[in-house]
């Protein structure tokens, strides 16, 4: 057999118990507001627990053989789908989400970290459902960092190497041991950064519940809300803090442990660093000013929606504070384009990432010089290294396949009857990771009134992008299934 | 110095001799309908061929001296934009456009072969101005036919070399004197199949003026109309030949030749040609079948409505018989995706070229492969043989810039408050030398009521995406002007 299908199941099983206790976590919150959505979690929980459990017992000598790439890409994947699958169930059986496909779409956006919601009011969800949205996001963006720094790597998929040559502690020699204390380490930042917002949120006009709400959903990008208007609920001085913790997210969590070890220096000689804070910099004063003189809003009020809107979709969080599509045409297809960008690679950001397209602009511009040169090589270079051809190849081949899952994704999403900006928007967004979209799944809109067919093209595609394309693709080419 | 100066005012002087002589063959049909447009083309073109004239006789020994290729870049460039500039004095002159901005836009669209217009009225301009019109776009056809077998090889510009291999007679010895032949050779093919146009349309509902202007401009692939309505005024047949001959004018003129001798068997054996025909099918079905569910028209209409519009927008002709944003916004967003196709290379469509697609999907498909056995080295196949790497690794970067270049220029023409629908509709379509957008500038709509500002920025894009973007780009980076 191709696939050793006895580690596939218990490492899924593995899974779906992180998954049903979790889900048990979010019990207290049902107790403290005396709601009856206890039950439901409970349930939800249990039968979670006990479907991993077996899964995972019954094959649990399985894990001492060797993990294989071809298994490695199925886990990945089914592992998401399988954790989504039941993390509906609390939706479900609490009566919050009445249809499944309502109730898988808005748990695959909290494991993917979208944030793209069905719900039409929030505020009368019970706050033990809605605890459990949030922390599907966090688990989400737990399971992004793993990812990130050990299993894509061990895949090879789309220029991760590129990040993965800067992790703290890594070495060709010794990977395994090296890549989970580095996981660990980077799980602690994670966890201290969540931590460290909550307090900063609790010091301005949020309860408990709302801040470690928004604490576990800005840390992983998600931009799930308790609120049904997002963060233009909230103060100014929270609309800062979340600003500034979506910022940290939006970075690679290893510049985030240099930052708590102090090697300021090793982060400003991070390029991406330099363009992800430096792009910011730069579009937060020219939307500033295009905002500032086309509404009536003060210089602050219009610094603060526009700083806290460009980062909110460059992160691919998805918070909302003002309606970026309300500005000027120009102002709305900025902000489409952004979500084309994506954060830093290793942030729990979606996307196509800041990086690939430094290495896109700059192999661009190479190529004017290579053809005026055409015998001469000429490597990207990035951090001061030259960029090996094949990771260039493989960037390259990543965006256009990113576009074309775009295209087609959009084109579909309209034969369902959606029209055309709401289409590419809702696309973008899902694809992305983002959350807001354009047209009728604006920032002040929801997803709730799409069509079925479209509601499950765009999990699809929240999945395929969050899993970096090339790990679900794989699965679909028959290179893949071949014996060869 | 590092251009040759005197070689490339000769060269751009001996384009304007021919701009003028140009227009002067449009006085016959002044004369023919009497109107008094004669004057505006006979100073025009008197004009024209004096500085033309001048500018080749005092240069004119400079021809002899080797063309480097950097010459070869400005020349191209420039003579494009010298026609365009010269070209505009027909429709300033007589009055039929007033203004510079809107006369310069509509000469490029037609030396482009775009087919964007600002006219509101076409049917109330005189003859022989409309004339002048249908003849640029034949010219800039001309032109597209020796940029690619002869100029863009050259140059080395954009994989252009795969088309190069397939031309007839062209071997790497004696190259220039063969490059000549086979330049001829594909414009008697040109002037043939525009001669066999005007008299299959002239067995059908059109006069002799109207059938040599929509001959000029199918093959032209073009799209400029003397009919305000385009080719919905004319009977079903005149549309069924249209279609026909747009078609082939999206085909490789090396194909066309091979069918003109006979060697049928090697137009089959051309995959980009197998591609472009069996989409066109395929996709001709899937919207009569739209079309007909989503409409009272009949079948046949149906039929002839999608596959006129589709054939249209893939050649990149621009004819109009039907609004295709009417119909449903699957098919708005499908159009729109075609936009961004292209017709063959080698054919005087504009785009991105069916070729380029094809190569890219395969890269795509390959590098799932390539992820499986990455120590492999995997090329991508293109008519039985491997494409070498800076191939394939140039079409990459041509269709990334092409899609930044796409997100910019929509940016910009929003930023001049085009809303958003019409400036991403604009941008494509110009980009691609299509003719007609989405919103504002759609399939019954013309480009006369945008900004000043964005006819500028989209008359640029006409040109850079005529010249297959690297030949104008090179120009603006700092490696053409180094002195290494």
């Amino acid at each position: 057999m191709r696939f050793n299908f006895k580690i596939i199941v218990s490492i899924v099983g593995l899974l779906l118990i992180i998954n049903g206790v979790a889900m048990l976590l979010c019990l207290p919150f049902s107790v403290y507001f005396r709601e009856n959505d206890w039950k439901a979690l409970l349930v939800a929980g249990i039968l979670t627990y006990i479907v991993g459990f077996i899964c995972w017992y019954k094959y649990k000598d399985a894990k001492n053989k060797e993990l294989k790439k071809r298994d490695g890409y199925i886990i990945v994947t089914l592992g998401w789908l399988t954790m989504s699958a039941f993390g509906a169930l609390p939706y479900i059986l609490s009566g919050a989400i009445p249809s499944y496909t309502d109730a898988f779409f808005e748990t695959i956006s909290g494991f993917s970290t979208t944030g793209a919601s069905i719900l039409t009011d929030i505020e009368s969800v019970n706050k033990g459902i809605l605890f459990w949205r949030s922390f599907t996001q966090w688990i989400g963006g737990m399971g992004i960092i793993v990812l990130t720094v050990a299993i894509l790597p061990f895949l090879g998929i789309g220029g991760m190497q590129l990040f993965v040559a800067e992790a703290p502690g890594i070495t060709p020699d010794k990977l395994k041991p090296r890549i989970q204390a580095t996981a660990k380490r980077l799980w602690y930042v994670y966890l201290s950064l969540t931590i460290l917002e909550c307090i900063m949120l609790l010091l301005g006009d949020m309860n408990f519940y709302d801040a470690i709400n928004h604490s576990l959903t800005t840390m992983a990008t998600g931009g799930f809300s308790t609120k049904n208007s997002s963060a233009a609920e909230f103060s100014a001085y929270t609309q800062y803090v979340i600003t500034f913790f979506m910022f940290l997210a939006g970075t690679s969590f290893t510049l985030n442990y240099f930052a708590f070890k102090g090697k300021f220096k090793s982060i400003w000689k991070n390029e991406e660093f330099r363009y992800y804070s430096g792009g910011t910099l730069v579009f937060t004063l020219i939307i500033t000013a295009t905002v500032f003189s086309v509404t009536d809003l003060s210089i602050e009020k219009s610094f603060r929606d526009s700083i806290f809107q460009i980062v909110s979709i460059i992160t691919t969080t998805g918070y909302v504070s003002a309606d970026y599509t309300s500005w000027t045409p120009f102002l709305t297809l900025l902000f489409f384009t952004f979500m084309f960008i994506g954060g830093s690679a290793g942030s729990t950001a979606g996307g196509v990432k800041i990086v690939r397209h430094i290495i896109l602009l700059k192999n661009s511009f190479l190529e004017l010089k290579r053809q005026l040169h055409p015998s001469a090589v000429i490597p990207v270079r990035l951090n001061n290294k030259a960029v090996s051809q094949t990771i260039t190849y493989n960037i390259l081949a990543f965006i256009m396949i990113y576009i074309a899952i775009f295209a087609t994704g959009s084109i579909l999403v309209a034969l369902s009857g959606v029209d055309f900006l709401t289409s590419i928007g809702a696309v973008a967004t899902c694809l992305g990771n983002v959350g807001p979209g354009l047209g009728d799944v604006g920032p002040v809109d929801n997803f709730a009134s799409l069509p079925t067919f479209s509601k499950w093209i765009l999990a699809f595609l929240m999945l395929l992008g969050r899993l970096e394309l090339f790990t679900v693709l794989i699965l679909f080419s028959p290179y893949f299934w071949n014996k060869v």
